[in-house]
């Protein structure tokens, strides 16, 4: 069995996978903030889960944790997780002296982006080895799987995608750029452009209203629904994922989500042949609702394949 | 001895790299359109090759073509070279008909950024691994060089980043889109931008005026370098290679471009930490001038690898 952990700024969730792959066993807890905090919820997440899984925490083939940030694949160190409150945190090492075992760290999209891959499944039953990874969360990035493993780039900026400008002169983004995608297609974009009452997300308050007629929130989705499959495209004409799958929180928002913006790549595709030919409406899938892709994801870091699931097989308890 | 061999729309160049990697012949004759004179091109570049190494035809180790267009890498069939005056064409199968020997095609940015890769060496003298060619010819593409290894992705469109929108309400492209990068970055763009009298190459002539203190120039000049600093944070923040090298025929103005693309990805970085993070100036190249980089990679299609290379040894004379 192999457990993975997605640390997130809210909320920690755990997930114990299967020889066979398959989710067996979750836990979900608070996210405590600050270094020792996150730390602490990761040995609390790890206990809760071998205690539900009736194996201790050495029985656990593999251990990945899926944090936001910068992480150094080689060493396990995270640094920018502003959402986690640390600047810079040793989180293997640390993880490692909390669990007795151990632990590899990925980034949480990327991690998402192998959970994903994982979940979706190909022709055959296998992993999708060729798929981008659009999370649309607080803010917005990719994760690229290409050849079955997560592609990091030379310097983890791989699908970073979120913070390149859209619109010339648009609004002034944190990075210091203007217009940037992430002002346009994320949750905080949607917050900023339907604040609502607050009764609900501001994504489905603002789906809602444009399902009930209202001309702005009309108006609202559709240029979102554009971004979105600005995104897809982008992904599409640089990296060529066979899938672009949709994760993150508004993610929840299923098939409605689905709907809007495979409407916009149609008609994108209806002004562009080129852009029909590429099939961008076929390519795009979202991730079943309420799986937790990060933390499957964060459970088969470093480690994707069945083949090397054979080397080390689950010890019979 | 490998032979390799690049289609262009108006010449077809061939070069003969030897065991080690380096060009010893090379030739270039014009291109001649059309599906039966494309074949006849490819034979007597290498026939004329051949004779200039001193070996028959069969003595080459390998054969690799570059071409213009969609490739299908299992068939080698090639279409929508438009610039060829080719609709449709099995070019592996007749190449090897009229050679007498297998031949191996790719689409001829994806082999120039297999050269460019070859060319222009990392630490130790070793290919670069982590590669994104910038092609700015008469439109604007790129080719991506993966862990030593050209990503066509799952439809051979990665790296068609022209045709991603840049400007809202741009001008409309034969695409069908709107603003695409390569209305703003490419021979054709600067052709329209900057026509001058025909003297010198558009590009040329714009750089001349713009040194030369023309107010108009130096703003044109200005738009494009800002365009192509665009394309370079597109492919950093989407497949994050090590290097960005620009290649293709306005890549002769050699340094000066180097400065006016490197001074735009500077100001960037000045507005925003985050792009400043991500040092792209320092990761800016320009293909040498003179080096037949498509030529180069074709003749390395298929097999990068000196240990491949090793598997199949030059057979001596």
């Amino acid at each position: 069995m192999r457990l993975g952990i997605d640390i997130g700024g809210t909320k920690t969730a755990a997930v114990a996978l299967d020889a066979e792959g398959s989710a067996r066993h979750a836990v979900e807890l608070p996210t405590e903030l600050g270094p020792e905090a996150v730390v602490a919820t990761v040995a609390e997440a790890a206990g809760r889960l071998a205690e539900r899984a009736g194996t201790p925490i050495h029985g656990f083939e593999a251990i990945g944790i899926g944090v936001p940030g910068t992480v150094d694949p080689a060493t396990g160190d995270v640094t920018h997780a502003v959402n986690l409150g640390v600047e810079s945190l040793p989180l293997a090492r640390l993880a490692e002296a909390a669990l007795g075992v151990p632990v590899r760290v990925e980034n949480d999209v990327n991690a998402a982006a192998l959970g994903a891959a994982h979940v979706m499944r190909a022709g055959g039953g296998a992993p999708v080895a060729s798929m981008a990874y659009l999370n649309l969360g607080t803010g917005l990035a990719a994760g690229l799987v290409i050849d079955g493993r997560v592609h990091r780039g030379a310097t983890g900026l791989a699908g970073e995608i979120g913070h390149l400008p859209m619109v010339s002169d648009g609004e002034l983004c944190p990075c210091g750029q203007r217009g940037c995608l992430e002002l346009l297609a994320s949750g905080s974009a949607l917050a900023r452009l339907w604040p609502g009452d607050g009764s609900a997300p501001p994504a489905r308050a603002l789906f809602d209203a444009a399902d009930a007629g209202d001309p702005v929130a009309l108006a609202v989705r559709s240029d979102f629904a554009a971004s979105v499959a600005a995104a897809v495209r982008l992904l599409v004409l640089t990296a060529d994922p066979e899938l672009v799958v949709i994760g993150g929180g508004i993610s929840a928002l299923g098939d409605r989500l689905l709907a809007a913006v495979r409407g916009a790549l149609l008609a994108d595709g209806e002004r562009s042949p080129f852009l029909a030919a590429a099939r961008l409406p076929d390519r795009l899938r979202i991730v079943p609702r309420d799986v937790p892709v990060a933390a499957i994801g964060a459970a088969l870091v470093g480690d994707p394949t069945a083949a090397a699931r054979e080397e080390a097989p689950w010890p019979r308890s």
